[in-house]
């Protein structure tokens, strides 16, 4: 889980279809990393258990992890990779879930990726999550011995509007998401995770929600 | 890499082929830790950098993780999945190593990894390696936009034996590896590991060279 709003309506779906549900949060370094205390906050509103784990990523190179580098704005709909790519990010993510789940007895991995509003991403697409399926199939005992762990991504397919409209039946807690990468005291409004929530929130017709009043840390947190 | 043999063959193969490398060491609470030890030191014999990455693998139930549980002993040539078996293990750490060769510009990793002597283990056979070459191709920027980061297991087919006599061909300092997974002061001669080091140096009619003058620490060093 991050703190922004694929997460928090992934989980939502997740619990909604019965699963029984332990959120991974990640502190890797982000600029933005009061998103966890969105993350966690979201979690303990559903019910979900929550684990945050600590990822040495120093030597990633992505305007992401320096808060000095630019971020990309208003780049909504291009198709080059922008300079917020985490080199390798969510197959890290994916490979500790795949340990953690595999190590607990879980099923089923929900990441909330999504392939459409952001698309330059090479691991938010169908064929990733294809790829990292069969990872599960033949590199762990479960997938050998018995039924692989599946990896599921929801989200992969929707448009922005169409995430917040199913968030928004399944209850999600829109108000305590954080989506912003500057990771300031509010949020910055010109980046492109900024851009595409505003548009998300136009397009759906709902009332974009305010997540000013929230008083998270800038530091280093965890 | 690990202390063990096979790491230390594979770093002495890339050396040999003219590559530049840099090894990863992982200190995931493994009992035999002292096995860093190890690593270090043949990366420094052999005049490669190393970086020592710290993981924590808390969540992960495995022999190799809990000095206190039972290790596989006389197992050889069995083929269920051992209680050494570290879930997502391999995965992990080849997704940390894919974000570390992309932010600094490696273009080929190498693992050690051999499906012969030990094929218990899904993380140590073709169908993975390859399921992970797949991985780097769709899921990492450099393999959409210009060249995949390869990922080699040049040992994978090959018997301990064999392993050996390339080792030997190229100069590695056995003396230096350490393969117990015990982590005693002495290696337990007993552990599957020990075994089949003892075996490999048999077949290969090399004398079995003695680690255990190395003084190495066993309480958590890094």
């Amino acid at each position: 889980m991050s703190g922004g709003i694929d997460s928090a309506v992934t989980l939502y779906y997740a619990l909604n279809k019965g699963y029984s549900c332990s959120a991974l949060i990640f502190n890797y370094g982000q600029r933005h990393l009061k998103e966890i205390i969105s993350a966690k906050k979201t979690a303990d509103l559903a019910g979900a258990g929550y684990q945050v784990i600590d990822l040495d990523f120093s030597w990633g190179k992505s305007a992401l992890l320096d808060s000095s580098a630019e971020l990309p704005k208003g780049r909504l709909n291009r198709k080059e990779i922008p300079p917020s790519y985490v080199p390798g990010r969510n197959i890290v993510f994916l490979s500790i879930a795949l340990s953690y789940a595999e190590s607990g007895g879980f099923s089923e991995i929900f990441i909330g990726v999504n392939a459409l509003d952001y698309s330059g991403y090479p691991d938010c697409r169908p064929s990733f999550i294809e790829a990292f399926n069969r990872i599960s199939e033949v590199g762990t005992k479960s997938g050998v011995e018995a039924e692989p762990i599946k990896i599921s991504a929801p989200l992969l397919e929707l448009q922005k509007s169409e995430i917040i409209l199913l968030g928004s039946k399944l209850g999600v807690p829109f108000e305590y998401t954080w989506s912003c990468y500057q990771g300031g005291d509010s949020p910055c409004r010109e980046c492109d995770s900024c851009l595409i929530r505003a548009k998300g929130f136009k397009e759906a017709n709902i009332k974009a929600v305010s997540y000013t009043h929230l008083t998270l840390p800038t530091k280093r947190i965890v």
